[in-house]
C-alpha cells in the first residue's frame, strides 16, 4: 500500500521537534504527506503544536488539512487565531462549500470580520450565498465551483472556456450545459468532448437526460439519488432551473457513513461520536443519558414488581423467569424497531398498503410468540412440574412478544410521522419500555393463574 | 426532482399489460426509465413478469438492470434462462467486474457453458482472470476496463488512443500512465490533457504521486483509502506494479453502506437483510436465531435464580431489582461492545498503548459504576428503608457494571484477534451473557448481606 501510517514513534519524534522549534525538520517530515494524513497526525497533537504545523504549510495544503480534521479540533484551533489569518491563510484557498462550512462554524462577529477580510469579492459573495441555505439542503452542501458551457458554443470554444474555468475546479467530472438564461440543459462528458470534432456544436452532442436536484432538496434525498444512479456529481438548480452549484460523491460517502453511524449509536445507546483517542469524560458523557434512562426504567420495574409483592412472596419461582420475560421483550422490541428504522433510512419505496403491512407485522409477531411460548412451555412442563407456573410463563411470554413487536414497529413510525428521528425509539429506549410492560403483563397473568388478585 | 417514483398504480397497470402480453405498451412505459428505476420495478414483479420485460429491453439496458436488481432475484431469474442467452444478451454488454460477479453466482457447469458462449474472447479471458481473485480482495472487485497511456506518448497521441480505448469505458475519471512494461507510473487528469499543448510529452505532465492498491489488498482497506483521500477511482496493480484494473467510487459507497448495515443488524439481533417487501417467513428466519439465544439465556438465568431460591423466598424485595440489574448489565455491555466494534470498523488508527487503553476502560467503568451505584443507593435508602437491600443492590450494581463493560470491551477484541467478526459480540449476545452474569453477582452479593449462604 502506498499509504502513510502515523506510528506512535513518528508522533513522538514530531512532538519533540516541535518543542525544539525545529521548523526545518518538521517541514521535511510533512513535505510528502497528503493533507488527509497530516489531519490524522493533527488528531494526536494539542492546539499549540497544531498551530506550529499550520504555519509551516503552504496555503493550499494548510486549508486542505483544516477541512480534513475533526470538527471540534477545528473549532478550538480557529478560536486561537485572528480573523485576518483565517481569511487569508485558509478561506481564500478553499472551495466555496468548505469555506462556507468553516465560516458557518465561527461566532457571528468573527464571521463578519472574516468575510470582510477575504480579498476575492466573488468568493466572499459565493460564501454568503451558501450560508443562506438550510444546512441539510442541497444548497447547504453544494459547491459553487463547476465547469459550465453554453449550448450554442462549439467544441473548440468549449475547450478554451474550460481551460479558463478549470483552474478553479479541482476535478471536472462533468461539464454542465446551460442556455443563455443559465438554465441547466444537460451534461457533456469530457470523453464526448475529446471524441468530437472541434466544429461540432454543443447542442448536438450533449446529453439532455440529466439528473438534478433543487437547492431546497433534502440532503438525504440527494445522497439516495446519487447512490441509486451512481453519479460522481449532481448539479443543483434553483426554482426556475438555473444552475447554482454541484455536489460531489465524497459528500455522499461521508453522509452515508455519518447517517449509518448515528443509527448505530442510537441502537447501542450512545449519544454522539466516540473514538479511540477520546478522553474519559467524553466517553462517559456519551454513555450516561441512556444508562440513566435504563436506571429509571429499572426503578419503575421495581415499583411494578413491588405492587405484586404478594404473588412473588407466595410463589418464589415466579421471580426465576423475570430475566427471561424482560430479555425476550427487549430483544423482540429492538429487532422490530431496528427493521423499521433501517427501512426508513434506506429510503426503499414501500408499495405495501398500510393494512397489508400491519397484517404482516401481526402475523410475524403471532408466529414468533407462538414458537417461543411453546418452547418455554415444554421446558417448564418437564423441569418445573408446576402447571400454574408453566401456563403463566408461556401465556405471558406470548402476550409480551406480541406487544413488544407492535410497540417496536409503531413507535418509530409515529416518531417519523412527527418528523422526529425514529432511531430514538431503538435500543435502550424500546428495551426499557418493554421491560416495564413485560413485568406488568407477567405479574398480572400469573396473579390470575395463582388466584392471587 | 427529476426522479421516477414507482407507485402502486403504476405497478398494477404494468402487471395488467404484461398479462395481456402487450409488448408495445410495456415498451412505451419502460422507454425513458433509468436502469436503476426499472430494477426497482422488477422488485415487485415475479420471475415470469420480469422475464417479459428483460426480453423487451435492448442488450445494454437489460444488462444494466440485471446488475441493479437484488441478488436473490437475479439468481432466481438466471436459473430460468438458457446459458447462451445469459452470455449473448447480458454478459457481453457488461463491464468485466459486473460480468464476473454474475458468472461467479452461477452453478459451476452453467459457468463453463456461459463462458464458452461469450463471443468476445478477450472479455471471456478478463472474466476468467477476475474469477481467480479472492471475492473480498481488490482483484475481486476491480474492473479490467480502464484508459491507460504510455509515458512516452505526447498529448496528441494520447487523445487519439483515448478515443479508441474510451469506447469500452463508461466514465474515464483518470487516465493511468504506464511505462513500456505496463507498470503504473502515475495519473493524468483529462483536465491536464485539455490544458496542455498537443506536442507536450506525457512524462512531463503526469502526476507520479498516485495512490494504488494491490490485487490482494482487502476490500475494507481499499474503501478506507478511497474515502480518506476522496478518490473517484483507485488503480489496482499486481505484485510487481503492473496495472491490472481499477475500482470506482460507486463500489465504495455500496461497501460502506453494506458494512454499516451488517453491524447495525448484528447489534439489533437480526441475521441478514430484511426489507419492507420481504415475506413473513424471511423476516422470521432473520429474527429467530438471536431470540432463541435470548430464550436459552433466560432459562439459564432462571436456573441461576433457582439455585438462590432460599434468598428470594426470605427476601421477596430482592426480586424487585432483578430487571434493573439485568437492564443495566445489558445496556453497559452493548455500549462497550459497540464502541469497540465501531472503532475497529472505522479503521481509525489507534496510537494508544494497550496498557493505557485498559486503564482508560477501567476508569470509565469505575466512574460509571460509582455514579449509578450511588444513585440507586439513595433511591433505596429513602424508599425501601431496608439497609441490607440498599447495600446489596448498590454493591451488586457496581460490580455488575464493571464486569459488563469489561466483557463488552474484551470479547469483541478477542473475536477480532481470531479473525471472527467482532460485531457478533454486540447486541443480544452481550446482553444475554451479561444478564446471566448479573444474576449470579446479584444473588451472591445479596446472599452475603442477608447471611443466607
Amino acid at each position: 500500500m502506498m499509504s502513510f501510517e502515523a506510528t506512535r514513534e513518528y508522533i513522538e519524534q514530531l512532538r519533540e521537534l516541535i518543542e525544539e522549534g525545529n521548523k526545518k525538520e518538521v517541514a521535511v517530515l510533512m513535505k510528502d504527506l497528503h493533507p488527509a494524513d497530516i489531519a490524522e497526525i493533527m488528531d494526536d497533537l494539542n492546539t499549540e503544536e497544531a498551530k506550529f504545523i499550520y504555519l509551516l504549510l503552504d496555503g493550499e495544503k494548510a486549508s486542505d488539512v483544516l477541512i480534513e480534521i475533526d470538527e471540534d479540533d477545528r473549532r478550538r484551533f480557529l478560536k486561537v487565531i485572528p480573523a485576518e489569518m483565517i481569511a487569508t491563510r485558509f478561506i481564500e484557498y478553499m472551495d466555496s462549500d468548505d469555506a462556507a462550512d468553516v465560516v458557518a462554524d465561527l461566532d457571528e462577529d468573527v464571521q463578519k470580520e472574516v468575510l470582510n477580510e477575504i480579498e476575492d469579492i466573488e468568493q466572499a459573495g459565493d460564501i454568503i450565498d451558501l450560508l443562506d441555505y438550510e444546512e441539510d439542503s442541497a444548497g447547504g452542501i453544494m459547491a459553487k465551483e463547476l465547469v459550465a458551457v453554453n449550448e450554442n458554443w462549439n467544441v473548440a470554444t468549449c475547450l478554451k472556456e474550460i481551460s479558463r474555468q478549470a483552474e478553479e475546479v479541482d476535478e471536472i467530472f462533468y461539464i454542465y450545459v446551460t442556455d443563455d438564461d443559465d438554465k441547466l440543459k444537460g451534461i457533456l462528458s469530457l470523453k464526448k468532448l475529446i471524441l468530437n470534432h472541434t466544429n461540432t456544436k454543443v447542442s448536438k452532442i450533449y446529453d439532455p437526460d440529466v439528473k438534478k436536484v433543487f437547492t431546497s432538496t433534502r440532503q438525504e434525498e440527494v445522497a439516495e439519488l446519487m447512490d441509486k444512479y451512481d453519479l460522481v456529481a449532481m448539479p443543483v438548480v434553483d426554482e426556475i432551473g438555473r444552475l447554482q452549484g454541484r455536489i460531489t460523491f465524497d459528500d455522499v460517502i461521508d453522509f452515508v457513513r455519518d447517517e449509518a453511524e448515528k443509527d448505530y449509536q442510537m441502537v447501542s445507546g450512545i449519544t454522539g461520536d466516540v473514538e479511540p483517542g477520546d478522553k474519559v469524560w467524553h466517553v462517559l458523557r456519551a454513555r450516561f443519558p441512556w444508562l440513566l434512562i435504563g436506571l429509571l426504567g429499572g426503578i419503575l420495574s421495581a415499583v411494578v414488581l413491588g405492587s405484586h409483592e404478594e404473588s412473588l412472596t407466595k410463589v418464589t419461582q415466579l421471580a426465576f423467569f423475570i430475566p427471561l420475560i424482560a430479555a425476550m421483550a427487549g430483544n423482540v422490541g429492538v429487532q422490530s424497531s431496528s427493521i423499521v428504522v433501517q427501512s426508513i433510512a434506506s429510503g426503499v419505496k414501500d408499495i405495501e398498503t398500510p393494512v397489508r403491512k400491519l397484517v404482516k407485522e401481526i402475523s410475524i409477531a403471532v408466529l414468533t410468540a407462538s414458537i417461543f411460548a411453546v418452547l418455554i412451555f415444554f421446558y417448564n412442563f418437564f423441569v418445573s412440574g408446576n402447571m400454574n407456573l408453566t401456563y403463566s410463563v408461556s401465556i405471558s411470554l406470548f402476550i409480551v412478544i406480541i406487544f413488544a413487536s407492535l410497540f417496536g414497529t409503531v413507535i418509530p413510525l409515529i416518531l417519523h410521522r412527527f418528523k422526529i428521528d425514529p432511531a430514538l425509539a431503538t435500543g435502550p429506549f424500546i428495551t426499557t419500555m418493554n421491560d416495564i410492560l413485560g413485568m406488568m403483563i407477567y405479574l398480572s397473568i400469573s396473579g390470575m393463574f395463582f388466584n392471587l388478585v
